[in-house]
């Protein structure tokens, strides 16, 4: 039982909230109970689980290493204001592109340039919902092992195959394996409800600020809008990527 | 020109965070050059807008009271981390249901209970989008003047006409306007795509954990879900808003 402030281990766990850090040491926190549930279900090879007893942990199953905090070490290692007691240590994720199989038709989510933690989680979310096959993250702004993205995708981080790749690389693949881009950006010549979502598809959605860049759009062979009908100009990244997740599922669905 | 933190009305500015202290005053803070720009456009009656010079502030119109405030300052009263060099003092604005006047056929975001700042203004957002008559918020966790509605919502507060109120009286209100209650949650019998949107509908939204209350379910005319097709239960509550009002806004289309 860690009952310190001061073990080394709670100051190597506390450094776990940078990019660096994380870097550096290879791991990353997964933190909550439903997290660190789905990541366990989901086969993350976790280093070890730490429970809080004070508080409300789970109990982990049988063959997971687990170390026992007391409830003020415990709280410098959590991020959360309210935590549950429990969190995962775990290796960082593999994230090649070259992992992922896309199924026939493929339905992928191509983030592009993603800056908000809690988008890209949010993200995740809604592709583990639709069933889609896999997000490829291409020149991402943030980390996908920043503890807000665990948070925000409720575990999905754990239940969608994800990729880091860049754009290029990200085009090449899509190429190769027949998958068409449908861009989603404001000066497009169609809605999404008339674009074509057909057949094998990543629909792409670029930073929050910016949008797709020239080079993604130039491999779209389709660009489409969400129509806008009132005075703001966009939607919030993650619920344009919901809605046109959710239309073409929609469009997937036996009449 | 203000130059001290130790100013009264920085003070005052920098209790406006918390909603107590937002009644007390009766007022509250608009940060940020796209969010003032819209409620000055939309009419809110700004009391004042600070500027500040070193920052990059708009150029505010004719006859607006404008106070000038140094940096130091200003980033006291700012509640964010990169300010753009304007706010806006605002009375808070009026939010009685009986002000709204429902088009025909209405469509209507009603949310209740919703407790985080930030899904709360993206709905806004989104609720603006697909040009909603109004957004409905009952017996919310968060007040509406929280400036992270402010932000999250880039403004929509100002231009979608937002009441809030009880359930009881948003029930009373839909039921005498004939506005049929399509309520999301799910254990509903049908998915949205099946669901009958036509109409006036109120879309009903419950809280992110618990979901819509028993009583606003009895009101509905309406239950259906957003298809889940992976593992993770739930879409955030401000995505499943977006996915039902854009497939409302989609049957609405002229075809």
């Amino acid at each position: 039982m860690i009952t310190s402030t001061a073990n080394p281990l709670v100051k190597d766990l506390v450094r776990l909230r940078s990019t660096r850090h994380r870097r550096e040491q290879g791991r990353f926190l997964i933190e909550g109970r439903r997290e660190v549930g789905r990541a366990l279900a989901a086969g993350i090879p976790v280093e070890a689980v730490i429970l809080c007893p004070d508080l409300d942990p789970i109990s982990p199953p049988d063959g997971v290493r687990v170390i026992e905090m007391a409830e003020a070490p415990f709280r410098k290692v959590s991020a959360r204001q309210s935590p549950d007691g429990t969190v995962a240590i775990a290796p960082l994720l593999p994230t090649e592109l070259d992992r992922i199989r896309f199924s026939r038709p493929a339905l992928v989510l191509w983030l592009e340039g993603i800056e908000k933690p809690g988008n890209l989680g949010a993200m995740l979310r809604t592709a583990d919902g639709v069933g889609a096959d896999a997000v490829v993250v291409s020149d991402p702004a943030t980390d996908i092992h920043n503890p807000n993205v665990v948070r925000s995708s409720q575990g999905a981080l754990f239940t969608v195959p994800v990729a880091v790749t860049s754009t290029e690389a990200a085009l090449n693949r899509f190429a190769a394996d027949g998958i068409r881009i449908v861009a989603l950006t404001p000066d497009a010549p169609t809605n999404l409800w008339e674009a074509d979502l057909s057949g094998s598809v990543a629909l792409a959605i670029g930073a929050e600020d910016r949008g797709l860049t020239r080079q993604a759009l130039a491999g779209a062979a389709t660009r489409c809008l969400i129509p806008m009908q009132g005075t703001v100009d966009s939607l919030n990244a993650s619920v344009a990527a919901a809605v046109i997740l959710y239309e073409a599922l929609r469009r997937r669905q036996p009449s």
